[in-house]
């Protein structure tokens, strides 16, 4: 039997709608591309969200079509997911730090009709312009008389766009899962994939951010978002900020540790979030500065692995509560959350810390689960570790244009991680699946010898590879830059430190000291670029120990 | 173009499972209605709640049938939540203290197929059973050994249903609009009308009470619902707990100031919620015996009007946050909140006060409007006060088995209710609709002119109803029961007093003492009773002044 409620459908215009019909007076702040303050409000967001849907219109966008940003967090953006999405066109979110190949790639992927763009990126675009087969205009996110000189092909100016139109507009009402937006993944190897997300998804996501066991948005705070809107849709804080009427800050293009540190204070942010990369240059600023940021309650952390050291400095130093949050582009991106328990705050500091370093508990609406190599779930006791496998309203079904779901048959999404699940829920990545090292038919996490070995003085960064073994199929070799290299460097005392960290058969059988870690476009260690190095050990040449 | 993400429905069974995968050893605390403490964890409840979906469907419950429940807030009862309508069934919470007859008509209505029922409510069943027509049996919920001896037909005993099960269950997986759950409105006039609500719906309620600007639950804390499952859903809370993976304390029959002081000390409560008799009966018991309430954090408050001095009470004296709450079975039954926004909790208290009197914020997913006579919205200024008009995905679009929808063409609900909306979001209810006092074109608040006259010391209750008169079609009569009946009472100090309090128009032509006011099953003031009583006067009798 049918139930008698009303069933409108879950829409991310109504977000914004909502906090401008109940938040009316509260305040986006904005730091722009040209470095002055901007402030307005949800109403104001709102209208200028609805001129642009009406602009868009007029350039002859239609429900479905694909319309394109690369761009800060900037108001202007913020304008940008809500007009886009809530005329019923998709919002693709460029992450402009994808290689050239990579980015040509993905909009022509996409199929993006116009791409809104700010000043920073219009030489980028005018090189890129020329591959661009299904662009038919570039909107450069400035006033009329900032318009640079570029030669892009049909270059409008969004300011003027807006001008001219009254913002007289109903947002439509149509079919929830609707694709809403696109965010492509930036894999280490093949071409990116696409998310397509649906507006459903979008708003049962922001549920979930808002929860108060989730990231606890909350309309007395101010969030400033630091994680880009390109990268994985800024942990889903645009429309989750809007859903809790929260004050927002939005950073514009500086984010290192000077420009995050006066903007947290001068603007009295109480919570923000950032990859582990943002934070080091925010502690190291703080460190060398002497100042703090007193205002700060709490900040998420996530996109890779927390170091103990970093939470521990925020909490123990400055007075910031840590939450280490887990995700993807391919889980909207939130899974799961570490948020104490009752009682936690009272047990001694290491005692905490030791449960602060997992990728905490899953939220509602993400079901997790590991399976070892047979498929057979493992049991949740904080040693078995498998596959991790996910499952919900806001996980991918199927890539963008894939033929093939990317699903098992049960409904499943392979993260592609390897996990562990303890008896209090907290769920801990050990590594990736691609990159646990298979020894003797056990395995070997690349991800805690990464870590246990940037725990000695001399060692800045680390990776960890597998290499041929005639007997044990794989064998670790670590790889290390060394924090001052002209200083003598002594092999075995690396070693007889890691004996002491983790289990003597997880010992590298070699260790290879380089000056520098090839990195991906999102920050993360290139393992396949370190593969092609060492060729020869991962293959299988002689070994060195 | 639809999006790529998946697209499972929204069903209650997830909450409870979630619950037992993620906090397999949190608690669940009854008083059981023998009077013990019962405590286990979700992954039983879960367990349990399985093996009454099997011994249900071993009775013939299918699909889509009607199962009732006449229970206290206990662990058997929150089973009853989740097996009945985790299997497809439909929950129906009845309340106990409707009349008699109301009681047979809602079973009737329901077409409720067995009827699960504490040892409390044996007594009246047997009474109603003769008229029960469509219940083909009684599950009472007890032990086999505390089987009352009574004459119901078919009367099972609970635990030996369940012992007879294996718990070896999964939850069907439906559609996610099928029905879920009943609730039955206690109207002053007509039958009850139920609400029949969806597994959607409910999963998208329970969302919104666990969003930190909602009631913000959290795994850290301990909940307490006192407000009752056979009354609007417990206020979302057997669902949103189990989002959230709360430690629960149950009640049970017990709600006077006594045992609910010693169970919030006794289990460490940090959160509860309640109608404001509960906490009037809480305070006056703490007040005569010096007992405290340490450990409680916070309190919703909803159902009626919460009076000032009971706020105040609450924070000043035990240092307990109150969040006045709105709601009503029609919309599952979250409206608004009213939680602190920035800066609040720094103005003088009198001023913080003011803000707290209102019944607060919509939450996303409740549309608010306020409209006069016109059907125009009126203004958000707090001043102008309209018919309260809601919308959204968790609010009833037809009543339970009626031929026409319960909205407007536009999709709106009308509450029946008369509120003002103030610029920060806050909504006002000052009336029923149908009690406001149309005097000479213009509204005067029955509601407000109540308040006004319980602040005299003399008055312990007051009601406002209209009065006929030639010329201004309506005036306010006022009927109060005095604190110390014997003591003499002087109606001119009264007018006196409200002179300060309202408008000069606003005060009444007339009052009356009574020695008792007549209330609904619900506790309110049933004023269609008080018009029968004063029906001289309400249709035009001669004045009193």
């Amino acid at each position: 039997m049918l139930a008698d409620m009303q069933n409108g459908p879950l829409l991310v215009s109504h977000l914004l709608e909502h906090a401008a019909r109940v938040y009316p007076q509260q305040r986006i702040i904005s730091r722009t591309v040209q470095g002055e303050r901007h402030e307005y409000t949800y109403q104001q967001a709102h209208q200028r969200s609805k001129q642009l849907a009406m602009a868009l219109q007029d350039l002859g966008v239609r429900r479905g079509d694909v319309v394109a940003t690369l761009a800060w967090n900037t108001y202007r953006h913020f304008e940008c997911w809500y007009g886009i999405s809530g005329m019923g066109a998709i919002l693709h979110t460029i992450n402009p730090r994808l290689f050239a190949e990579q980015l040509s790639y993905i909009v022509n992927h996409a199929a993006d009709s116009y791409i809104i763009t700010d000043l920073t990126f219009v030489p980028l675009l005018e090189a890129l312009a020329p591959q661009l087969k299904t662009v038919k205009g570039y909107i450069v996110m400035c006033a009329a008389d900032e318009m640079p000189g570029a030669k892009l092909p049909n270059m409008l100016c969004y300011e003027t766009l807006l001008a001219a139109q009254s913002g007289d507009y109903n947002w439509p009402e149509f079919e929830e899962n609707s694709a809403c937006s696109l965010c492509y993944t930036s894999g280490t190897t093949g071409n990116p994939k696409g998310v397509l997300y649906s507006h459903r998804s979008s708003v049962l996501h922001s549920f979930a951010v808002c929860a108060r066991s989730g990231m606890g948005l909350d309309a007395s705070e101010t969030v400033l978002p630091i994680v880009p809107m390109f990268h994985a849709n800024a942990w889903g804080l645009v429309y989750a900020c809007a859903m809790a009427g929260c004050r927002i800050v939005l950073p514009g293009p500086h984010l290192d540790g000077a420009s995050i540190c006066s903007l947290i204070n001068d603007e009295q942010v109480d919570f923000t979030a950032a990859v582990p990369t943002v934070w080091s240059m925010l502690l190291a600023y703080m460190e060398s500065s002497g100042k703090r940021i007193d205002c700060l309650q709490s900040v998420i952390i996530g996109g890779s692995a927390v170091p103990a050291a970093m939470i521990e400095s925020f909490e123990q130093k400055y007075g910031v509560e840590v939450w280490q949050a887990w995700g993807m582009t391919e889980l909207s991106p939130l899974g799961s959350i570490n948020k104490p328990l009752r009682g936690q705050r009272d047990l001694p500091y290491a005692e905490q810390l030791a449960i602060k370093v997992k990728q905490g508990r899953a939220v509602f609406g993400v079901e997790m689960k590991i399976v070892g190599p047979d498929n057979r779930a493992l049991p949740h006791d904080g040693k078995a570790f498998g596959r991790l496998m996910v499952r919900g309203p806001w996980v991918v079904e199927r890539y963008f244009r894939a033929t093939e779901p990317a699903t098992d048959c049960d409904g499943w999404f392979d993260t592609g991680d390897v996990a562990t699940i303890d008896a209090l829920g907290n769920m801990q990545i050990t590594d990736r699946s691609k990159d646990v090292i298979k020894s003797g038919g056990e395995w070997i996490s690349s991800i805690d010898l990464e870590n246990a070995a940037v725990g000695h003085t001399d060692i800045r960064e680390a990776a960890v590879i597998g290499m041929y073994h005639p007997k044990w199929d794989e064998r670790p070799l670590l790889i290390v830059v060394l924090r001052e290299p002209q200083k003598p460097f002594n092999k075995a005392s690396l070693q007889a430190y890691l004996e002491t960290k983790v289990a003597k058969w997880w010992l590298p059988d070699a260790i290879e000291v380089v000056t520098e870690i090839p990195h991906t476009a999102t920050g993360k260690i290139n393992k396949v670029a370190l593969r092609e190095q060492f060729a020869e050990r991962v293959k299988g040449g002689q070994l060195i120990t």
